[in-house]
């Protein structure tokens, strides 16, 4: 059998590709549009629409290949065209859940990249997706380009997964990082990463652990099969961490890093939590520097299987958003049903555990 | 919505489940068996029928739960069976591919372990199962328990791969770390290998690179989009590292590793090797212990992204196989495309490129 059988098979740019709507152009909307118009675009997408509140001034500032798309300030034209998927990548702030419903109930598949969205309704919007014979997928969402959500829900779904200990946010991690390389305060070390573009003006939600949690709360469900709210999560604040806590764990050869664990209990339980911890700088986590994320998946049968990638990066996001899209275009017809999911029977913290895998409290 | 909705959709135990047969009763074909009809047994699968030449010796030394399938010594009762998934597990030196050509003849959808069928007929047997709209799945043939093959053809699908490096055969890691701890030879090395179940009785395969250089032509296939034939892979075997090497590495604070490098070229053809080298102890490979496989991807936009997992084991293995018959399970209408692959313009070994990301040869 020839090669040419593959150049022509139906992954081929020749065939009909699948239309692609994005709402929302901010940084990372801005990354998704230049990659589908550009030299590296992936097989099968044809970005056709975008959709953004001040469409006419950002179209305005965008270069042909995406100035000369179909632009609209109106969710509703998204909804009415013929785009088979509509990326979701509006700020924060904005009913991102209100229009992932829309847009399922109006015959698309959707991925989103927003974690708060799937922490708090994605039992109830996949079983959507589900009955509506369409896709909603979400791998940016949890982990930046690493990529988790299909460890889980795929790659281990042969196994039974006991714990995930996790650095599951990226702005949060190079603010430790740099902490631990330059020896300064956590407020220098979130001027720097502000400066970086690493942070927000308010990094609140990253160093409080609450953007941690919610990914974890995600992970909860596609790992463990469980269900556990952001707001059941023990988190501690990462605030706190001073320079004095940084240098004193580098005498002892460790560091500091925010991790996100949870963890089956023998009773039904999970033990979850997210807090700043001393780790061994030699470590998996402790050589997590930067923004990047990792993650160690402890499976019954499989043992440890490991995983690190950028966690920040409007184009190392875009890739994850961009792969979610390509496995929707490969097959528009696929049926993913909802994870099953169970409530546990006692969620417990920090305190309430044998702490494994993991040195000391700071 | 309830969570019941979810306890009830398509992948629920009660719905019905997609019937397995096993072709191969060795130590994999058995904990296959043993998985899939014990308490963690993944939802959605039932195993319905065993195929192995010594049928009947085997299946007497079951317990009840496999012992009472249906066993056979004769493969075209699989074919004739009502299984939807023949997962191919078959001894080295039996005719495998023609197992599972046959297999996606029959209307087949097929798992298989066999990274020598993938590396030379993955092309021609994936297209086979695009045409007969079944599907061809082979994590457990790469990386064992690491989900590269899912990582490469999903999850960085929005990227462009520009660069993979990877231990992959855990056998011949288990040796090097080995030696490593212990100062010995790498006949020694070998022995206690063999001795803890790591390693055949002859593991020339493993420690020549043969086993890894497949793997990586796999990897060339699925990651890189280009054609690559295990035999046009540069391998310098590892049988000639010496307890001195080892140890002269280690005065200096590396170790020595097999690695399989794979990379694209500006001129459109890919460099791709597989010898020991030697890396810093610290490194990622130099921290790659045991039996343990690991790899490091980078792609144009989401840089660097990394995995490790089990490389041996029979029941780390399996999961890879289950996980391939869940997702088959789940949706067994799924149009899974055959990967586009061209021809590479030149094909360069060790000695032809500025080597990159690690230190020095052996």
């Amino acid at each position: 059998m020839g090669l040419n059988s593959f150049q022509t098979s139906g992954s081929s740019p020749t065939a009909t590709r699948c239309h692609v709507a994005l709402l929302g152009f901010g940084p990372l909307g801005a990354a998704l549009a230049r990659r589908l118009t550009g030299p590296d675009s992936p097989s099968g997408l044809q970005l056709t629409q975008i959709c953004d509140r001040r469409a006419r001034e950002k179209r305005a500032r965008e270069a042909d290949a995406v100035a000369s798309l179909a632009w609209t300030e109106r969710f509703d034209d998204l909804l009415t065209s013929d785009a088979h998927i509509i990326i979701e990548a509006v700020a924060a702030g904005e009913p991102a859940s209100d229009y992932v419903r829309a847009a399922l109930l109006a015959g698309k598949s959707v991925v989103t990249v927003n974690k708060q969205v799937i922490a708090h309704h994605g039992a109830a919007l996949l079983a959507l997706a589900e009955r509506q014979g369409r896709q909603l997928r979400f791998e940016a969402a949890v982990g930046g380009a690493m990529p988790i959500v299909r460890t889980l829900s795929d790659g281990l779904a042969g196994d039974r997964v006991l714990s995930i200990d996790a650095v599951l946010n990226g702005t949060t991690n190079a603010v430790l990082t740099h902490m631990e390389h330059t020896g300064c305060s956590i407020a220098e070390a979130i001027a720097h990463a502000c400066a970086q573009g690493f942070a927000d003006a308010d990094p609140s939600a990253d160093l409080d652990g609450v953007d941690a949690a919610a990914k974890l709360s995600v992970l909860c469900a596609i790992g463990l099969g469980v269900r556990v709210a952001p707001s059941q999560i023990e988190t501690k604040t990462t605030r706190h961490v001073a320079a004095d806590d940084v240098s004193n764990a580098r005498e002892r050869g460790a560091t500091i890093r925010q991790l996100a664990h949870a963890e089956r209990t023998d009773d039904g339980g999970v033990t979850v939590w997210v807090a700043p911890r001393v780790v061994p700088a030699a470590s998996f986590f402790g050589r997590l520097s930067g923004g990047s994320n990792g993650a160690v998946v402890r499976g019954r049968y499989a043992g440890e299987v490991t995983l690190t990638g950028a966690g920040t990066g409007t184009y190392a996001i875009a890739v994850a958003v961009l792969s979610d899209a390509v496995a929707i275009a490969r097959d528009r017809a696929a049926i993913v049903p909802a994870p099953v999911i169970v409530e546990p029977t006692a969620i417990r913290g920090l305190d309430d555990q044998k702490i494994t895998n993991i040195r000391e409290a700071v």
